[in-house]
């Protein structure tokens, strides 16, 4: 017979130990949207790590539709920045009064600060158009090269290196600058280098852009509707302090967990 | 003076220590797709800490577009896995001769199997159509939450989970079937649970389905074209065996990491 606390801690053989849970969370929970770096270059074991961890994202049908421009020319750069910051002004212009000062107050890319910036492509038809595990779903590869770069970003965060995505930009005009070919679509626009400060929040919090929305508000249980359903003992577990000391240990229970 | 090896080892003082990295990579190397599970239940913390590390993915804009169903009822399940079985014929008719066989001895979810599946999905427009860094690319907000996926899929590896994503799939019929509105979009079709097995190698590549690429054919440096260009360091690097022993100091030179 043992007791229900003792039953919870017993531990699946596959689960890893706290100390490597714990590099697992740092990665993820110090992780940030980096878009001021240092001159300093990257070292090429770095790079390689963050380039190998990438690489080994789950694919759909392992067709690892993934490449990667690394890109370290100026002249080409500067050409990037040109596209992001016409599309820049587009996208300040759907805000409007105080949204749009703070928009335009906003630093989005370190697109020429940086030591190389790095291209995520894909390319969907890489072994030909039959795919194992796509039918109806068309986009099944593009989401395998977004496990890419998360994988890229949570390694490049344990290297000591921060990684910025820079989404205001126009996949024609990086085509055209790095003569990426009509079979592969530019998915990812990253600006990789080492950093003086990873923000203990992100930027856009900071900056009182938005809010961490409360997971409670996320979470549905087998429907959408969240009508006459009574609390569920996973979203009271989310909601206790204790969850964050279960990942951080030395956080005071008193005070939020500073990774929220 | 220092010695160029010893200036190499200098650390980046953002960088983890090894111990903390290798908690990262244990989880990226020995992260696999899983379509066999045991019926054990999920702990509720083990769930709590995946889904709270999928909700701190990075987004555009920070829009956290996704919303997570955790599906318990086997009744929907089942609905699901007919789904399943229609696109599974479908995928099958696209393969001829041996390679169809060969999909067909392929085991590919564990819908019902599993203590639970999990659906991520994307609501791009939370906040209205204005998103900060959405202009020119249309799904940015879809890569948001793919980002969440392998958040969550690392998590669960830490946590002694599995997860299989079951990308033959209809979102139309998840739609129907979860009450999922217009306004998201089924991302990520997930079964979790606890496993026997995390196999050494991807199933895919065990079954002979297809190969790791080699790096090199994927890596390219300032333009698409590999023509006329030399070695790069990075490249070396990369194929070095070293770099493996740098990430698991204990594997042994003279043969491939497992993880390979």
């Amino acid at each position: 017979m043992t007791s229900p606390a003792k039953t919870s801690s017993v531990r699946n053989r596959h689960e890893f130990t706290d100390a490597l849970k714990r590099g697992l969370y740092e990665a993820i929970f110090r992780r940030r949207d980096i878009r001021e770096f240092t001159p300093e270059p990257i070292r090429d074991g770095a790079l390689a790590r963050v380039l190998i961890a990438a690489h080994h994202a789950a694919s759909v049908g392992f067709s690892q539709p993934w490449d990667f421009i690394v890109v370290r020319s100026v002249e080409a750069r500067r050409r990037v920045k040109e596209i992001f910051e016409q599309e820049r002004a587009k996208n300040a212009a759907q805000f409007t009064g105080a949204r749009r000062e703070k928009f335009l107050s906003l630093k989005l890319e370190g697109i020429l600060e940086a030591p190389i910036n790095l291209i995520v492509t894909c390319t969907p038809e890489r072994f030909g158009p039959a795919v194992l595990g796509k039918t109806s779903i068309r986009d099944v590869e593009i989401y395998s090269a977004c496990l890419a770069v998360e994988n890229l970003w949570l390694t490049a965060r344990a290297e000591g290196l921060g990684v910025g995505w820079v989404s205001i930009m126009r996949n024609d005009a990086l085509a055209e600058i790095f003569g990426i070919p009509d079979s592969a679509i530019p998915v990812a626009y990253l600006c990789v280098g080492y950093v003086r400060e990873f923000p203990d929040r992100p930027v856009l919090a900071s900056a009182q852009w938005a809010e961490r929305l409360p997971p409670r508000s996320l979470i549905h249980f087998d429907t959408w509707s969240k009508e006459g359903t009574p609390d569920e003992p996973l979203i009271e577990k989310i909601e206790d302090p204790s969850i964050w000391l279960s990942i951080f240990p030395e956080d005071s229970p008193d005070k939020s967990p500073s990774r929220r």
